[in-house]
């Protein structure tokens, strides 16, 4: 278990969040990283609710992660994702080929799966009673159906998205978790099982519980 | 001027898109990146309307630009950036500490910033009339105008996100130019001087005029 408070690796998280968020921040996904390549790491718990301000400072948005490491800070989960890669070869290939795969694939995670999926978050979570999410859901599905659809042609019959598991299934897997729980999934097996297929790594499954067992009951305010 | 049909570097880009497009495509930010450390770049221009099935091997959503670098094929600008990058430290610095501030803004540019001007971009440029496009559009702007505030105060009194120029640069002011023109940089004058300072580069200069004239005046069908 790479839970260990003396850790030079420090990652941020939070200390609560609603329970439709739990098991989703995205401390999970540096998490998962250090758990794949036993990677000692201590947490660094914020409070959600009140942010404090000079944390914005180090993360220019509140959020989590930002982890530190030998004198570096780093934020945008897919910077951490990259910077663990480059300590680690089982997480990102050595070889420029490869490499510039999984590089290409995490670039793909962040840029043109998640955000429709980030806007169909928005909608769900947050907007599912208004009229303009009504509206416009039908065509994020579909527009994301597409998207979905290409990326299942690209991961063809392979298990991951270069040819063995790296940074960028990381990133992929966390996002399209997202939505396997919307249901866009359902007709697109390939997909299904390349999510099931990360989610049942011990290394995330590790990093699961260890994001759910920092959550306290209740929020803890300032 | 670094274009060179005998380059060992290629991009792909649009021999057409529309009017509205033109100049916004994101072979621009591979072309900037090239023109600020001089390096000559041969184009491959792909058709936008006629799309090549074979080109989505390539790409897998058939959007340029791909490059083509000394046997690696790298897809996803932000992945392309990294990757000129590492070719020249005008374009990410050496030291570990700049260099993960670099990466860093350049995942926040791309997964904390781009998403939310997709999302607007989507509104205005393809859905303008429709109900759910008018509603939504006020709380969106408002999620914008926020993450802009914030982005602000993280910049700063600085020219640049990181003390010198480098690719986080060019990935935040392409994003922020369509910010600029959707009016939401008037009322942030930090956020304009720095779309402003790095649109006055040379570099973006030639790789614009380059782009745009790789334009045919009408789409060409196969």
């Amino acid at each position: 278990m790479p839970i260990d408070p003396n850790a030079p690796l420090r990652i941020t998280a939070f200390d609560w969040v609603p329970d439709f968020a739990r098991g989703y921040v995205r401390d999970l996904r540096a998490r998962w990283a250090c758990e794949e390549i036993g990677l000692p790491y201590a947490t660094r718990l914020i409070s959600a609710v009140d942010r404090p301000e000079e944390y914005y400072a180090e993360q220019p948005w509140g959020q989590v992660p930002v982890i530190e490491d030998d004198g570096l800070s780093i934020f945008e989960s897919g910077a951490i994702l990259l910077h663990l890669g480059e300590r680690d070869e089982r997480l990102l290939p050595r070889a420029r080929v490869p490499r510039a795969r999984v590089i290409s694939w995490l670039f793909a995670a962040y840029n043109s799966v998640e955000p429709l999926l980030m806007e169909l978050g928005n909608i769900d979570l947050f907007a599912a009673d208004e009229l303009w999410a009504k509206l416009r859901r039908p065509s994020l599905l579909e527009a994301l159906g597409q998207r979905l659809d290409r990326l299942a042609a690209a991961l063809g019959a392979r298990d991951w998205l270069a040819d063995t598991f790296s940074i960028a299934d990381i990133a992929m897997v966390t996002t399209l978790r997202e939505a396997r729980d919307s249901g866009l999934l359902d007709s697109r097996p390939r997909l299904a099982a390349y999510v099931e297929r990360g989610m049942s790594r011990p290394a995330f499954q590790a990093a699961l519980a260890a994001q759910l067992s920092d959550f306290k009951a209740e929020p803890v305010t300032a």
